[in-house]
């Protein structure tokens, strides 16, 4: 049997990992919204936002009440204090699958992305929409060999990235500012959520291997 | 006479005011090497940033070794945890500085701001390197009416924001996509840089108030 620490601090687990599911899915859903000019779709995943900010808050005050009545140290300290900056990154990656719904719905009824881009915008979002499903699995398996694979998906978006701003520069490129500003503001935010997801399963490899994850902190894309 | 806990309690304070200080003089400078074209600044920016990352790990592990150490409960443990946010948002910040830095290095021997943009980004740069300075001081004093005054400061900052994309999107932009790019992406980072220095105060305001500052998480500008 598990003591209640041992209780408590899974339970937090738990919620990391609902966090990272709700948001890889409303990552996937605001990919779809902006693809299909989708207006309902894209305010549920705006309104869902909320849910996010305020599992974020429960996770912070259990994670808080656990430090305070459990005195942990040495490795189960780090472990709770890991938690709360994994929480912090899912909270971030929310607010950003909120920002691609959001363009969803100022662009509503046309689509943010013009039909050329529309492959590696759907491309990034199911790109990214993995790359958090792996995350909550790197956080139920402490698979470091799995949070190794996040790195090499980051590297894909990277790629991704690059490859839209290649499109954008070229001098071919028909579709106006207003959808330059907004593909670019989209490449940005699914590269950012990517990044929080690496940060996610770098922080668990620093509890397992005890190796810093911040001294890997990703690049931005060169062009970014 | 201080007893050792609130000395490293201080000295923790201390760190996250150099830590402000610092991330505000380089997103100063920063901005005046986007604006003169000076790869020798944003070199220097781009090259500082790993500075600041030090000084976030320092002060993480300082923060770890105080709560195991001394074990602090209730408003102290929440004092703790809340440098543990601050300085996370401060290491972000320093990575918007080094990311205006490196479109400066990207474009040089240019500038990347077009002339009729160059005071809007003026405006930005300085308005931003004036919130991390107001959210030094606010860590100093905790002086909540200061901390309120950060918000004002950020709606100056979505308002610069506004009318850098009304500029975007005006038809007698001539400036071409590559352009419209690179200032996209300059008003995002001075927007995410304002962004952390509301929050660093907010998470002052909670301390002090016990208010919570993650329900009046800022808002992106309409347009992003």
């Amino acid at each position: 049997m598990r003591d209640a620490y041992h209780e408590e601090l899974d339970a937090i687990s738990d919620n990391l990992v609902e966090m990272a599911r709700f948001v890889g899915s409303a990552m996937g859903r605001a990919t779809t919204a902006i693809l299909d000019a989708d207006l309902k779709l894209a305010e549920s995943v705006i309104e869902g936002d909320d849910k996010v900010d305020q599992m974020h808050r429960d996770l912070e005050n259990s994670a808080i009440a656990l430090l305070a009545r459990q005195q942990p140290v040495a490795t189960d300290l780090r472990i709770v204090v890991t938690s709360l900056r994994m929480s912090a990154d899912l909270e971030r990656s929310g607010d950003l699958a909120q920002h691609v719904a959001k363009v969803a719905r100022l662009r509503f009824p046309d689509s943010a992305v013009p039909r050329d881009l529309q492959a590696t915008i759907l491309e990034m979002g199911q790109l990214a929409q993995r790359l958090m499903a792996k995350a909550a699995e790197v956080i139920i398996t402490k698979d470091v060999e799995l949070a190794m694979q996040l790195e090499h998906d980051d590297d894909a978006m990277d790629s991704l990235h690059r490859n839209l701003f290649r499109h954008l520069m070229d001098d071919r490129w028909k579709h106006g500012i207003e959808t330059a500003v907004d593909v670019t503001l989209l490449g940005r935010y699914y590269e950012r959520f990517a990044d929080h997801a690496v940060s996610v399963a770098r922080r668990v490899v620093y509890l397992v291997t005890g190796e810093h994850a911040d001294e890997f902190e990703p690049e931005p894309a060169p062009e970014s």
